[in-house]
């Protein structure tokens, strides 16, 4: 096993212990800075509270910048892409080749990310998790190693820029809304069916085959962390690492790496859909407000997303029945960040603009 | 009264006949464009229809432009600004001075839109319509005559550029969200109170009130046209355009009109909040389709808004609570209509990029 080391020195992931001490202490955001914002905000030319969520947006940035005027110079987006084994269970109508493919296809800019990264004015990577080889099937074995799942977590944390203002995250990864799936009904409940979606296009009886994969992968689980643990506990009450481990995938895991690296350097993240959502979830069960550095950019039209938004408490900027992945929901928000930012730090106040106020 | 020819010598609105007359005798979509945007969208690389509504927003441009590639090189922002006779019924808590102050202060660039303007990377330009001179108080007489509304309807149709690839409506004007609640109500039924909302910042006795005044409006109206037509019909049954005069404003008729113009022309609207929505409401009463070429940027946070939207069945494209008005709802959308416009005219195609279909 790699023995590597955070960026920060005092987090080093070589094991999920470590990592999971890295989860759970937390740096908190600028109260002041968000203050400062709040006071300025009340002086703009506008009515209180007219520019909405934007104005909340605002201060979100700035707190979690430690700015009192927040930027958005440097915006980056991260897809990070992986393989899964659950592929051979059959629940995806795409060959596996797909996901290198499209990394091709990024890379060359024919995606839509492309072409979204350019409208949001940033900067794009694509980063394939271990060489895109394929994790183990997770209905019969865990999906992946220990050293496997961290080095996954560690290929994301490392691939955060300390100088950003802005991260938005997405992946690629045919089979991945089946580990997002399985995944996010082992951390909140349900079975496969209350879960389980169309992905890039299943058919009813496809998302019911899906439906029985996810099934049988949670109660595999369940039995062998109950027996490693001689309890009988559900496999809510097991630790969301593992669950991580056992049915994420390595795009997923590096997801979470990201997150967490965010959230050490001070920078906000924009969630993208349903697998970008599921793969940071674990950050939200291991720590209250363990999430707070991020929002959700919007609400896929893959079924098991608004349910989990719902469990995290996340509620999405966009609605736009987007169900690509790859970033697409966080580089359309952008703009609204960029929106809020302009207002907040353009416009005039009362006194400047001779403007009067309420009678 | 001034007898003014539209852009389109076809088109002259000396009467009320002859307005209502253009705004029933509508140009149609681009049908062929939007088969050959579909055909196009079907080959790109991602799984068909998973970029959701920005797949329906690149057809509808489309359309409307009657380009298979649509463009979005000339943004055109147009607020116009007017003055209500019925804010002597105290229904707003902000001077109407404020009117002129903040025609100033978008000049001058301190408003919030000057700073969507530019995110959103748009042309702006304001018309106050009628040099800001204030309507009647039409709880007791017709806000507008019969020549001053007709124009404010030419001011608006010209305000429009030909060359245009898109343009955002929006309004400036203390009182106005009383206007518009009285007009959605006479339009589409209900009382003041179904349509009042807290407007600029209105606290529950305000909104009481407001509620109050326009239902005194509706009742003076209604007896003044039942007895002008010798009919006891309800207000809902008379000529939208006739609604519009009597219970509307200056900037709203303008809306109207660059509405009507937009649809002469072939260029694509967004509308904005509340006012604008209600402003171009009748349009929709007076020929089926007439909003066909308008989207709706957003869901405001103005009581009345979503209920007017449903009535008209436009489903906003954002909803992030605001009520400021002044374009800023349809500057915040235009940046999805980008994206929407850079993956359609931008992707690869499947065999562009080598990547291979479903199984």
């Amino acid at each position: 096993m790699k023995t590597s080391i955070l960026h920060d020195p005092k987090w080093s992931i070589d094991s999920l212990s470590a990592l999971r001490a890295a989860c759970t202490a937390l740096p908190g955001v600028d109260a002041a800075a968000q203050q400062q914002i709040a006071d300025r905000e009340a002086e703009l030319t506008k009515p209180a509270g007219s520019l909405g969520r934007l104005e909340e947006l605002t201060r979100w940035l700035g707190g979690w910048q430690k700015r009192a005027q927040p930027q958005l110079e440097r915006v980056q987006i991260l897809i990070f892409a992986g393989n899964h084994g659950v592929v051979r269970q059959g629940v995806s109508p795409w060959p596996q080749d797909v996901t290198s493919q499209m990394v091709q296809n990024f890379e060359t800019g024919g995606a839509a990310i492309n072409q979204l990264a350019r409208v949001a004015d940033a900067r794009l990577r694509v980063v394939p998790v271990h060489d895109l080889a394929s994790t183990a099937d997770f209905t019969t074995a865990p999906a992946m190693t220990e050293a496997a799942f961290l080095e996954a977590v560690q290929t994301g944390y490392d691939a955060v820029p300390r100088a950003c203002d802005l991260l938005c995250l997405g992946e690629m990864g045919i089979g991945n809304t089946t580990a997002a799936s399985a995944l996010a009904a082992a951390l909140f409940g349900g079975a496969g069916a209350d879960w389980a979606g169309r992905g890039t296009g299943l058919d009813a009886p496809g998302v019911a085959h899906k439906a029985r994969v996810i099934d049988a992968a949670l109660a595999f689980h369940k039995a062998e962390m109950a027996a490693t643990q001689g309890a009988a506990e559900a496999v809510a009450g097991f630790d969301p690492l593992e669950i991580a481990r056992r049915l994420g995938g390595y795009e997923l895991a590096a997801l979470l790496g990201a997150t967490l690296a965010a959230r050490h350097y001070g920078i906000p993240v924009l969630l993208d859909g349903f697998v970008c959502t599921a793969a940071v979830a674990p950050l939200a069960r291991l720590a209250a407000g363990g999430l707070d550095h991020t929002r959700l950019s919007h609400c896929s039209a893959e079924a098991g997303h608004a349910r989990l938004a719902e469990k995290l408490g996340l509620v999405p900027l966009l609605d736009l029945g987007l169900r690509l992945g790859e970033a697409s929901g966080a580089a359309l928000a952008v703009p609204l960040l960029r929106a809020a930012v302009a207002c907040h730090n353009g416009m005039a106040t009362f006194a400047q603009a001779a403007v009067s106020g309420r009678t």
